[in-house]
C-alpha cells in the first residue's frame, strides 16, 4: 500500500492490497481519462454525471457552459469524482473467481472557478493537448467571449486514493484441471479511422492521446 | 427527444435535444457496459466507485461481497448509476467548438437485494455471459457456499434518462477555411491479445461481450 489514506473517507478497506495513496500513481490515472463521473448531492438528491476532464498539476480541470446548472452545484458543496480504466477480463475456470482489471481513482473535495482569463485561456489550451497533443497551436484559440462564456473549474488532487488490480487468473486448487480457458484479456481504448470534416481529407492526421492506441 | 423523462430529476435542461428517455435506448446503452459507476451518500459524503454490471429484464444488477460496505449504504438509501461510452472525438477547427461523442445513462433510485439461491444463481450465470458469451455453462458454476457469500443487487431501470451525441464537427463558418485538420475520430474499447493462464495456451479462445471488438 503506497501512501497513507489522506482522510477516513478515502482509506480503502475491501481488498487494502490493491490501494494506493501516493500522488504518482493517482496523477498518472487522471492523466489517461479523457472523461470522469462527477457525484454530488443536489436538492436532495445524489446526481453523477460523465464530463471531460484533463489535470494540470495538482488539481483535475473540468469546464462547462456558463448556465451549468451542474457548476453551480458543484460550487455550492462538496463531490466525488471518479476515473475508471477498465483494463482487462479475468476469465477463471470457476464463474466465482471471474474478475476485472482496472485503475481508479476517487477524488473528494469541492470544485473551485478559476475566472482569470489568461488562466482559463492556459487551461483551455491544455485541454486541447489533452486530447490531441499538438493540436492547441494549430486550432483558432478561443475568442475573449468564448472564454467569458465557459466556466472553468478545479479539484484538488489532494484527498484522494487510487485502486488498481492487475493480477492474472486466481482459481481454486480444485478447478486447475478443468477444461476451460482461463486467462485475461486485455482491454482498452482504441481508436478507429479518423473520419475528416468536409475538406480536411488530405490534411495531416491529429495527434491521440496518450491512452488511446492508435 | 423519443418518450418523457419520468421524473424531474432525470430531465435533461442542457441540450434536451440530446436526450432519450425510451427504454430500448437506455437498454442498449446499459447492455454496453462492462462496469458502472454508482454515486451514494454515506454518513454525509457523496461516494462514486466503479463496479460491475449487467442487466436481466428491466433491472441494472451488481453484485458485491457478503460484508461489502458500498451495498450496505446502497440498500440504506437512493442513488444515482451512471454508465458512460466514450464514442469518439470531435476535434473542431477552433478550441472552443471542440467536443466528444459519447452515450451515457443516469439511473435513479433504490437498490434491492435479491436473496433467492436460485435467482441468484440465474444471475450470476447471466452475469458470466455478459462478460464472455458462451461461457457460463463451460466453468465450473458457484457451490452454495459461494452464491450464499455473495449479495446481488438490482435497481430498476424506470428513473432513468439517456444522452446521446452522434455529430459531426460543428465548426463557426468563419472558421471552415482554416488549414488544421477536423472531423471525428471514433473510439471504442478493444481486446487485446488474450493471455492464458498455465495450461491453457492450447484451449479454444473465449466469447468476448458484445459491447468488445476483437
Amino acid at each position: 500500500m503506497p501512501g497513507q489514506p489522506p482522510s477516513p473517507r478515502t482509506e480503502i478497506r475491501r481488498k487494502p492490497q490493491r490501494a494506493h495513496y501516493d500522488r504518482a500513481t493517482i496523477e498518472a490515472i487522471v492523466d489517461a481519462a479523457l472523461i470522469c463521473q462527477v457525484a454530488f448531492s443536489h436538492e436532495g438528491s445524489v446526481h453523477c454525471l460523465p464530463t471531460a476532464c484533463w489535470r494540470s498539476g495538482d488539481h483535475l480541470y473540468i469546464h462547462g457552459a456558463a448556465n451549468s446548472r451542474m457548476a453551480a452545484a458543484l460550487l455550492a458543496g462538496e463531490c466525488c469524482v471518479c476515473i475508471a480504466h477498465l483494463d482487462g477480463l479475468v476469465l477463471a475456470r470457476s464463474a466465482f473467481h471471474h474478475s476485472m482489471n482496472f485503475r481508479s481513482v476517487a477524488i473528494y473535495g469541492r470544485f473551485e472557478e478559476v475566472t482569470d482569463p489568461a488562466v482559463k485561456a492556459a487551461e483551455f489550451a491544455a485541454f486541447v493537448e489533452h486530447v490531441s497533443p499538438g493540436r492547441a497551436a494549430r486550432v483558432r484559440p478561443p475568442s475573449a467571449a468564448e472564454t467569458a462564456g465557459t466556466r472553468l473549474l478545479r479539484l484538488p488532487l489532494r484527498e484522494a486514493a487510487a485502486k488498481i488490480r492487475t493480477d492474472g487468473v486466481i482459481d481454486a486448487e480444485d478447478d486447475l484441471a478443468l477444461p476451460v480457458w482461463a486467462g485475461v484479456v486485455p482491454l482498452g481504448l482504441r481508436a478507429g479511422c479518423p473520419e475528416p470534416d468536409a475538406g480536411c481529407a488530405g490534411m495531416e492526421q491529429p495527434g491521440l492521446p496518450a491512452c488511446v492506441a492508435g
